[in-house]
């Protein structure tokens, strides 16, 4: 594939220099943090905060208009309420900027006035050959420069290579948590919103080229693009990298719902849409928890290409749960090694009890002294009949650090491990810590056996793809 | 229903007496925490420590056998380990205490040697008459005179009308996060672990009869009682309340993992019970997290007959997930009156926006002023066209107290409500103040949606019960 660098989007995640009209001094509005972010997280080039009424924005000065500031613009950001952004529209126009990114609701989502505004708009834009995202969205954001577009204080970006493309600001309210309090190592993310010109294809197309993005995960609503150009680029990206889709408007109900809040109308059924999907390879989830628990999973973990897991939980009854779990996602219960199992009797009652699911709650009852869980992964890592662990764990998190260590090292030798807590709130030091290392942790074995799962799902895609150029 | 009171496992819920043999004075050991949770939590009634080498523990006298208390004894806890459990027991059948409970594991599960161990045991209570539960299982506990066992500290145990049955510790390692992280609200919990004498029919039984019980949470890996009786008594205590079924060992491999870990053998096919559990008006869940968020939603609201939801969210794109879910799982979009849309204008920009999905986050930008959720509900509580609510929200924690109340007065009117929020960290204040109110929260639309369906369901599972004495 080619780098993304030639793409016309490159110019959105890489600008040299933004205007952002409608910067605001007041912290209590949401535009603030247009500028505020930028300042706060570093943005790696020049910001032209534009206000009529202040001289200076935090430490930057202020612009009465996009017209007064001389230098050239390579993103102006339009945050100014609908009646008043096609003005401006007209301005960047004037100045020549190379891309517009409009944030305003109240357009193509609110009737026929509101789409013959944004039509003219798109006109005006489209004549000077400049390219717009929105209106609606709250977007670019790039963590390799710290180009964000957001109306919340964002405290961090954890570089990453993961990128999102979404319909509307459906990540925006949790966004905070999703970099800070459930890790995630972002790349890109780029929010569509009516998608009256940049749509869901140029976002797949810059990213499938773009190589800092392993994963894309994308919430759609409707596809505004081409349908059979959007089945091409699915197709050909994910054989290089999965794309995780949540489509919601899934029913008759949640596509008027949809048509409400964007303007998208939305004229597939759903079943074709699934098939387009299935077809080209992406993978389907549900909701917003499914969407982030798979984000998170390609992100961290290597490529698992069989599906025989080794399995420890503390209460023995939660390994038949995650047990049923492996079987309902495809994973198969591995058959350790004789070698490996003699290896177990040193942590085990003296009955012995099963290798796989292992029981931590009964061998550590018998074995209090010693790590158990280094142990029992020492005895299996090297074992060439297991391929993946899921790991239940109790609320140790004093010995985070000496956990994070011991998982990365197997996920180091290429064997994925997903863990789950049994209390969520052991988060405080534990999930901080072996996240820090890329080692995901789930709230639920339903949730951590499916994330594993879609790892060897994503394989089998690719499998099939080389095999028969296309699969059901 | 009679009064539980009569039944032989009341004993177990109430007793006045209870020796501890394996009592320990070690906080670093889980049989502390045996007299630890009695003593810390004012258990109503005597407590008698069995430690041959303490005098006292927790200023409690302690004895050196079960044979040296003089006084009557109601419920013996025997927590030492399986090898000298069976003496133990001889000497509670020489002291005819009322009813035993066996912590330790080590019978059935580990083989002949162990199942023969615990039939010898077994023979021996049953000629005396003596009940026992487990071994292998750490209960009951009981809200109401908090009589509690249990290997860990626990710090409350909240009254409510909430009743568990498990098979295994599974609750165990999460038990103090469900009480006051989870905010469940308890009434009794009963573990069954190798099911040698009491079985999930005798818990059903007494739990039915029991009007501190609300709902009964029952977990599964096996039916140990008649498969007739276990299904008639399903029957009958699902027309009086729900009982939630999370039925694990539903694969193969789950089911050979069931088998090592309490012994119980699994012989007859999942599809067979899903049917049994179907006919008889229980609600399967698949995993733990289902378990609890419907425990906790039939716990905290009131019945809904009719399946009319009107939801708002922050984000339009939540909604449209929300909306797919909700066809989903049964509950179709309210069309709130003329007049419900007209006191919604007060709330909404001048273009108009749709009653239901109702975009909050469109409204808070022109209505910043006023508090738009009070509105939004006041507007539509009591529009007989809508039964239930289904609200997204932010992170307004500062608020918890005045949204509490406003969701506890549509909620009292007889409309349930459900919560969920964009940042599961809004924990800190938010959550635990809703649900002080009975106000549930879920971390996400797919959890919230599915557990107010569920009361919808089991409003669906009485009715054609009534109608038709049996349904499908």
């Amino acid at each position: 594939m080619n780098n993304g660098a030639d793409h016309f989007l490159d110019i959105f995640f890489n600008p040299k220099s933004v205007a952002v009209v409608g910067a605001s001094r007041n912290p209590d509005t949401v535009n603030f943090h247009l500028v505020g972010n930028l300042v706060k997280l570093k943005f790696q080039g020049k910001v032209y905060p534009v206000n009529p009424n202040a001289k200076e924005i935090l430490g930057l000065k202020a612009y009465p208009s996009l017209l007064s500031i001389k230098d050239e613009i390579d993103i102006a950001v339009v945050s100014v309420p609908a009646m008043k952004t096609p003005d401006i529209v007209k301005e960047c126009v004037e100045r020549k900027v190379k891309g517009v990114v409009l944030t305003a609701g109240g357009f193509s989502e609110i009737g026929t006035k509101g789409k013959e505004a944004q039509n003219e708009m798109l006109r005006l834009l489209r004549e000077s050959g400049i390219r717009a995202t929105g209106p609606n969205s709250l977007s670019p954001i790039n963590s390799r420069n710290n180009f964000i577009v957001s109306f919340g204080p964002v405290e961090k970006l954890p570089r990453g290579y993961l990128s999102f493309i979404f319909q509307s600001g459906l990540y925006e309210p949790r966004f905070n948590w999703l970099m800070s309090g459930f890790h995630l190592y972002l790349s890109k993310l780029l929010d569509l919103g009516n998608k009256m010109d940049v749509n869901e294809c140029d976002g797949l197309e810059y990213l499938g080229n773009d190589p800092e993005t392993k994963v894309i995960a994308m919430h759609l609503e409707s596809v505004a693009g081409d349908g059979r150009k959007f089945m091409q680029l699915l197709s050909k990206i994910t054989r290089e990298k999965p794309v995780i889709v949540l489509k919601s408007g899934r029913t008759a109900a949640g596509a008027r719902a949809a048509s409400s809040h964007t303007g998208a109308i939305i004229n597939s059924s759903d079943a074709v849409f699934d098939a387009v999907l299935r077809q080209s390879g992406a993978i389907r989830v549900l909701g917003l928890e499914e969407f982030f628990d798979l984000a998170k999973v390609f992100e961290y973990l290597p490529p698992l290409k069989n599906n025989r897991v080794a399995i420890t939980t503390l209460p023995g009854g939660e390994a038949v749960i995650t047990t049923d779990f492996c079987q309902i996602h495809g994973l198969v219960m591995a058959e350790p090694s004789p070698e490996s199992c003699a290896r177990l009797r040193d942590i085990s009652p003296s009955w012995g009890i099963p290798a796989n699911p292992f029981d931590m709650g009964v061998s550590s009852q018998f074995h209090p002294g010693i790590n158990t869980y280094k142990a029992f992964l020492e005895a299996l890592v090297d074992d060439p009949n297991i391929d993946c662990f899921a790991i239940h764990l109790g609320g140790w998190r004093h010995r985070a650090g000496q956990f994070a260590k011991i998982f990365s090292e197997v996920i180091k030798k290429g064997k994925p491990v997903v863990v789950w807590t049994a209390d969520p709130r052991d988060g405080g030091g534990l999930i901080e810590e072996l996240e820090s290392y890329r080692v995901p942790v789930y709230p639920s074995a339903g949730r951590a056996i499916r994330a594993l799962a879609a790892l060897h799902q994503y394989h089998m895609i690719q499998e099939r793809k080389y095999e028969q150029g296309t699969y059901v």
